[in-house]
């Protein structure tokens, strides 16, 4: 099964604007469709980021891929780390250029294998263990429309009735049985209110907050003593590894990270200084599904838990994360995703992906198991072409409302 | 591809009288081979320890698996845990049993998969990057032949000269550019002075001293110092992570392990203490190509470089080691191998497996390549039947010849 074609596709979808420690959400969030095509005329599908820069490499490297079998995945690395990377450990430095672009490639080539085989793609990750993949309510604070546009109908949250009534409206579409919020957003005694709020109205569910490292060392401290027997987890109270070394020996619940174990060269100081107790996968930027397989078996190695880190994405990312979580046994919390926030709009058709009881059934078809939708990538992409951005900047966008807004961290 | 049928054959082929601190190496070497057969007819070889405790509980395990997908590792792991583990971390305990029962099966069904994909395992496991994978001369002190019976073909070595023949003929036969003597046999000073002896009749090779862990951690530094510029690693001088750690520090090279990192809990404590500069892989006891390749990423994670241990074994093995290596990036020094002490005998036809210049081309039929001889299997299952062994038990074996033989650790 040989690659033949390689498509890449920016689209643009709506989003609303969600409140974060970086700013706030653009009007229109940027993913990068890529289709693969064998010479036995099988197409497979990946997802990725949408940035500018991005895009020009995950083009770049496109090219060098056509001639190779779907199963040389090695070479495929390597070719990419060629055109990509800065040498031996480029796939782990700062950008993670190498395993970001590698990712929407392997995926799209497990897709292929998969049709090929007859077999859904968590059969290629070992099989799966679960048969649905439970995901959080992934509350955020947020505006009740773009400036200058009508309310969206998900309205404002910017407070803790706003955040609690936002949970009560996903939990009601989607069914999900555990929280998740943004927070970095307001002064850390009005997240810790938001988050009573949350415990009282869903006394039941799992709750946990993520300031993205908007925090010092001394807040998330005080933070994470304040909320011991009400979060689950908390997730990247302060940046950096030593930081959140010294926050997870002072307070009482597991620290989780999708900032400071990024790549494998995090590992091992993270693991030596007991910075995390959880890592939050994704294939996105760990090199893809195989990929994360192998942090998988080091998080179960070294002891740490697993959840799935989430940004702004559609079905395919949607399919692949759902058959990774499903075929690694030892995720065991409940997922991010921002599946709600993205309201319908899709790449793939319907039907394939939906969410009973806040979770995901493992789709049964080959590969991903779901389908390009032409039509609804057309407009996506014609959206990609008309919107004008080009790379996600929540900082300069909240500026352009609150001129005065920095987002330095730690800001509290 | 659901598995229909497995069969479990003990089988036993002729070994040389191999010296080690353990003591030698009986008549008769112990192997136990899989065969999965699935519901369309494929099937797919697997091959494992022979003692009879470990082939009881294949052969229990081998039961359970039956109606399972060959995809479905993560449930065959589960079931098989379920059986002889002893709980989640069964897997790592000292006696490994999880893993080692599981590798047989994971093996039968990645050939399998590979059948029925049209691809070589290789494919399976990322796709090669390199086209042949080269193993080192092993050597061994010997006697002439089993007492009571004709010198073998290979003769005694028994001093620095009868080592220097050993691999004069290995490298004849089979173009190794490599070398690793297994040690612990004889006085650390003799075994310095054989290798001494190499690096003078072998000055490019790279060579390579194991002895088992015979030595104390102040014998392992004097050693380690005195072949400094001289061996490429050296191998387990002495027992345990914290001795290993003391040596470590001491000594101009690093040091391997086929003995103190064997289980997934040993990673943490051999990582933090800088234990080991080289693991040495064995699918066979660390659950197969698929979880292999995880250890591998994670050696890449912690700065360690790879090579292969190798335990007496016959062609499906070297198969599948083949393969794993051959997809293995950072598997760059040469693997171990046995095959030369197995003299021709085999359970595979003929022909698939070829050394060339030391090293094996990888199979590029699909699956494993390789395919039973079921004439040989049925003669080395009768071996099995009237051969008496039931288990490895080289120190036994010795004291039959030498009453005063003992296996205590560290000898020196
Ligand atoms: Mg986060
Ligand atoms: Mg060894």
């Amino acid at each position: 099964m040989i690659i033949q074609q390689v498509h890449v596709t920016p689209v643009a979808f709506r989003d609303p604007p969600l409140l974060n420690a970086s700013g706030v959400h653009e009007p229109w969030a940027l993913r990068t469709i890529v289709e693969v095509v064998t010479d036995d005329g099988l197409t497979g599908l990946g997802e990725t980021y949408g940035d500018l820069h991005h895009l020009g490499r995950v083009r770049e490297c496109a090219k060098a891929l056509v001639g190779l079998d779907v199963h040389a995945l090695n070479t495929m690395y390597a070719r990419i780390d060629t055109i990509v990377g800065t040498g031996r450990r480029s796939g782990t430095t700062k950008e993670k250029s190498v395993d970001r672009v590698f990712s929407a490639f392997e995926v799209a080539c497990l897709d292929i294998r998969g049709k090929a085989a007859g077999v859904p793609v968590s059969d290629l990750l070992g099989g799966k263990v679960r048969d649905s993949v439970p995901y959080s309510a992934y509350l955020f604070y947020k505006w009740a429309g773009h400036p200058g546009e009508e309310p969206d109908r998900f309205g404002a949250a910017l407070d803790e009735a706003g955040i609690v009534a936002q949970a009560k409206l996903l939990i009601e579409e989607y069914g999900f049985a555990s929280i998740k919020l943004k927070g970095g957003v307001f002064p850390p005694d009005v997240e810790i209110a938001a988050i009573r709020a949350l415990h009282e109205a869903f006394p039941e569910m799992p709750l946990r907050l993520d300031p993205n490292a908007a925090w010092t060392v001394e807040t998330s401290i005080r933070v994470g003593r304040e909320l011991d027997g009400v979060l689950q987890y908390l997730e990247d109270p302060t940046a950096g590894i030593p930081g959140m070394a010294e926050v997870a020996a002072a307070v009482p619940m597991p620290l989780a990270t999708n900032m400071c174990v990024v790549a494998s060269e995090h590992f091992p100081p993270a693991t030596a200084s007991h910075a995390i107790g959880v890592l939050l996968l994704d294939h996105h930027y760990w090199g893809g599904l195989t990929r994360s397989s192998h942090i998988a078996a080091m998080c179960d190695t070294f002891g740490l838990a697993m959840s799935m880190h989430s940004n702004s994405h559609l079905g395919i990312s949607l399919a692949a994360m759902t058959h990774l979580a499903a075929a690694t046994p030892n995720l065991t919390f409940a997922c991010d995703t921002h599946t709600p926030w993205q309201d319908g709009q899709d790449v793939v058709l319907p039907g394939a992906l939906r969410f009973l009881d806040g979770a995901v059934a493992v789709p049964t078809g080959p590969g991903l198991g779901v389908e390009l939708d032409r039509d609804a990538l057309a407009v996506m992409h014609e959206q990609y072409e008309t919107c004008g951005i080009r790379a996600r900047d929540d900082t300069s966008y909240m500026q352009r409302f609150d001129p005065s807004f920095s987002a330095r961290r730690p800001r509290w």
